[in-house]
């Protein structure tokens, strides 16, 4: 049977999500977690790959395996042989066909900012330390702009592989809780580098070296160069990926289990 | 003259704030930053011991320097010369007899419950993680029983050297935020492990253990066994010391400097 893993981590100590040949990557740690689990070598297919340092509180990661194991106490049996930073927070059965990148998406991100003289060494790793004053109403109007079916190649970095640089945008937003700011944004998925590209962007945008309407013209530039630098990897947290088709042939697998 | 710090850090990586002879602590770190700044050897005295992997955003600590430097851009000076789990996010000149320790203090503790199936390995040195369902209206009127000048033993561990267990808390509450609970308390002074075993008590409340005006019970015991559990240190924040008798004499003493 196929199971699904949703799977949190602090990025800090990792080279991404994705397994790499020659360093220390999250997907590589969980194959290793399960494969000592189930005694044989296990692999599992991930959703998101994520940079060096980011961190997520839902990428997903499917595998297939026999076993009398509950689904859902599975991400107990694999979270006793990860370490602290990575952590299954569900597991389930999905039907044998589900693959989690050929599936329609829903992804959203957020990151983070904390605005003050000095940095806070508790969240030192969660978050961007941004000493000059960020004028939030501002990014968020400019972030208002990105809503929508766009051609975000303004926002690609070099590198990136999609066929298309068109992607949709279903929300985009800067809010304030005291010095920290966070900026959410959910879409039908994302470009290499394109949340922190956006960011940089918006960290412009709340310094005031632009105004917030010049992010419309920034998107149809379609040119790297019209957008503002990569904001730094530890301040972005992939926060869930939502499979809207799932659903109900999930509920069909659990009913034919149950 | 003296410099008054404002320091937060991380004390996930150190045996405690205060000066060790055999293990590394927060204050042995900031006095080598200080002696590497002004070149020769510095040393603070601290405003309140926290356990090793407690953490703080306000502790304090005092120094006397002959410097040409802004008393507020000291910080700046000693930040470069510290880890990046220890920041110094406030200095400035306060009166040559100032002492942190002999003198009024309001403190501030914060504790971090995360309260869900699942650890978060974002958070995982920032908070601790209960499995169990918390009531948190039972355990924020629990903590309503604390309010007031108490004898506080039942909540002291052994090794405490205060000449009295009697303290003044001002407030204790505890609120719920998703799946996490936030418990804050502010008093005149808090004994060897008190907010701890505090926490570990409200757990035992927001479990149904006993019901929360058992709390008033516990306190008039005046014997720890009446009391629940320490919690764990890694949830524990000194949030911020307060010396409402200094902000007169800090004006007075700015007002001389400028």
């Amino acid at each position: 049977m196929r199971i699904f893993l949703k799977i949190a981590y602090d990025g800090t100590n990792y080279h991404g999500f994705q397994c790499q040949n020659n360093a220390n990557s999250v997907q590589d740690t969980v194959n290793a977690a399960l494969s000592d689990l189930f005694k044989k070598e296990m692999k599992t297919i991930g959703a998101s790959r994520t940079d060096t340092g980011v961190h997520a509180h839902g990428n997903v990661a499917v595998f297939d395996v026999d076993t009398r194991i509950e689904p859902s106490r599975i991400a107990f049996a694999v979270n006793a042989r990860l370490p602290m930073d990575i952590r299954i927070v569900e597991s389930r059965r999905v039907p044998d066909d589900f693959h989690p990148r050929y599936t329609t998406t829903i992804k959203t991100y957020s990151y983070h900012i904390l605005n003050r003289t000095h940095p806070d060494p508790l969240f030192r790793n969660l978050e961007t330390h941004c000493y000059y004053p960020l004028d939030e109403k501002a990014m968020n109007e400019a972030a208002s702009f990105l809503v929508g079916e766009h051609d975000f190649l303004s926002f690609c970095a070099a590198g990136n592989s999609s066929a298309t640089t068109i992607r949709t945008i279903y929300s985009a937003e800067v809010a304030r809780t005291g010095d920290r700011l966070t900026f959410t944004i959910t879409g039908n998925g994302f470009l290499y580098n394109m949340v922190r590209i956006i960011a940089g962007t918006l960290m412009e945008v709340g310094q005031g070296f632009y105004p917030p309407s010049h992010m419309r013209e920034i998107i149809e530039a379609r040119d790297r160069k019209a957008a503002g630098p990569t904001a730094l990897a530890k301040g972005l947290v992939l926060e869930r990926i939502e499979y809207p088709d799932l659903t109900s042939s999930d509920d069909k697998c659990m009913m034919t289990k149950n």
